[in-house]
């Protein structure tokens, strides 16, 4: 598209986004040529084809996608632009797959700013960088003020499992340890924090990142993976739970074992949340067999994005496929599973 | 999941979408389970993995994604579940892929009654069973009462293109032949309908189809069709701009042989709209070499989907990149690519 096309170029600065932008014309081809395509992929050249033609390697091909609605959209750590990438990303990783593609949708709100807006895409470009995946496609929809809060974005990631890995959640057996990739419960205190809810400062910031690079460590390292999961909405205790009742088993954790930060450990107390409850963007939880369970402590130690990571419990039989925790005085109790999160629009 | 971990069955007649239903806990798993995989798959018994391994067959594989906001939710001939469908089935279609996969993610309002959202689900899952795709995984978010429309739809596609097959929008030449697979812009004037805004009642009904099988027809008749592209946003006027700009030529229509039902002309006449630019959402454009035009036309027409085609113009050189119109009457007009779609969340 030549730039004199649209006229004069849209106004990045005290520009917002008008209904015309949704309108399929000329409005909208300039609204994703220069401010979504100068992001995502500045060599394209204009608005093209409605679809992407994908390169893949050789093996299984994963999909899964993600809507994202947190508020508020900018936090500490992070943003929803950002939590929109690794969302999707760690959903295809989960596999045990290299994510490698994503496509992109937004549902905005007219009168978003469109300096906003363009700080979201380019955190999501820069977060696509980082997580080694490129946005191929994507679409825009504009809904009235009032009928959306900001901007909604789904993504929607493609990734590929290399042979011989076969991971799920249903895979878990009695004698497997279980593990988890660092400190529980710093996305959720983060957003508490952000929305100004705790009444006081906590410098917490959320864990969102991508985990797709640990992933391809830990399988490299132990292929015998069971199960893995991002601890997202429900936190860790929603995956132990939904892990336990896919595989028929219960777990038993110890809870000196589980890392949390003491900051987050202080506004948990404070609050009267279960830190286990608390939502995570960028920690997973691991099941492998019991004999290759130090084998990938220490991989996943050796990663960047795994360096606090902690054998947390084992994989038990349980007719009930109950959660269970040692607590430190001894005692125990069930990790219930909510009937739902304590905190709403996380993620 | 057993039916007793919920408690008492979700109320289709009378409850309505909660908070809790987003929360990643027992309350957002019975939501999937009773309504989602009841209708999209029933074969699952459960809530499991967040992502699919997917079934591909060889050749290069497409990926398109839309989000889908249009009101009213319900339209003569459609709802916005079927359109979720077949938008992104569409686009896969438009690379002369076969779409095999979708992924759905929903932004649910607090307060949508649930029996609406399982009759856009049991229609999303006939659409897809017409479409001859799967539904394999999804995600679903709430957002506070006044926070959506309702509810907000994107879906995912995933195809496979075979071999030989090369469809784009940058590959018109001078020479080539316009069709449209049918009558153009009912979708639109069925929205407008629906929402009251003519004054007058309009027998018409959304042409909103998938165009999959169609395709394949085309590409076994004319393997060497050169663009393919749904008309929606924009109507056919946007589409023909859009791919004279991204061939680097101009397109030449006759009036006389763009067909338009009746009840649709003059519905745009009173309302002062051109067919051309009304949305559709079940015809597409196609651009094939002149001497393959009549064999194309000939497929089209075989098709129950493409009874009504219709070869509409030619492609010609010109530096411009117009897309220009032969009257009725004779004369010579150009057809602008407007600066945004005349009529917002159409899809």
């Amino acid at each position: 598209m030549r730039r004199s096309d649209y006229g004069r170029p849209l106004d990045l600065r005290r520009g917002v986004v008008e209904m015309a932008h949704g309108g399929g014309g000329r409005a909208m081809a300039q609204l994703i040529e220069e401010l979504f395509l100068h992001h995502l992929d500045p060599d394209a050249g204009g608005a093209g084809d409605d679809f992407a033609v994908l390169a893949l390697p050789p093996g299984r091909v994963v999909m899964a996608t993600d809507a994202h609605v947190v508020t508020p959209r900018f936090f500490p750590g992070g943003d929803i632009g950002a939590l929109a990438v690794h969302g999707t990303v760690n959903d295809v990783a989960m596999a045990g797959a290299r994510p490698l593609h994503l496509a992109a949708s937004f549902v905005l709100e007219e009168g978003l700013p469109l300096a906003e807006l363009e700080r979201i895409v380019a955190s999501m470009a820069a977060a696509a960088r980082e997580a080694g995946v490129r946005i191929v496609t994507g679409d825009t929809k504009v809904v009235e003020r009032g009928k959306a809060d900001g901007l909604y974005i789904t993504t929607t990631g493609v990734g590929v499992v290399p042979e011989g890995v076969e991971i799920g959640g249903a895979r878990a057996r009695p004698g497997d340890a279980v593990l988890v990739s660092g400190p529980v419960g710093d996305h959720g205190i983060a957003i508490l924090a952000a929305r100004g809810e705790l009444g006081f400062e906590v410098p917490v910031r959320s864990d969102t990142q991508p985990l797709a690079d640990l992933v391809a460590a830990m399988v490299a390292a132990v292929p015998q993976l069971r199960c893995l999961r991002d601890a997202t909405r429900g936190g860790v205790a929603a995956v132990l739970n939904e892990i336990a009742r896919q595989s028929g088993v219960g777990i038993r954790l110890r809870e000196e074992a589980v890392p949390v930060r003491p900051e987050v450990a202080a506004a948990c107390e404070f609050l009267g949340l279960d830190p286990l409850h608390v939502a995570c963007e960028g920690r997973l939880v691991a099941v492998c067999p019991g004999d290759r369970a130090d084998a990938l402590l220490a991989a996943m130690r050796a990663h960047p994005r795994g360096r606090e990571a902690a054998m947390v419990g084992v994989v038990v039989e349980d007719a009930h496929h109950f959660v269970q925790m040692e607590t430190r005085f001894g005692g125990s109790r069930i990790v219930d599973w909510l009937h739902a999160d304590q905190l709403p629009r996380i993620c």
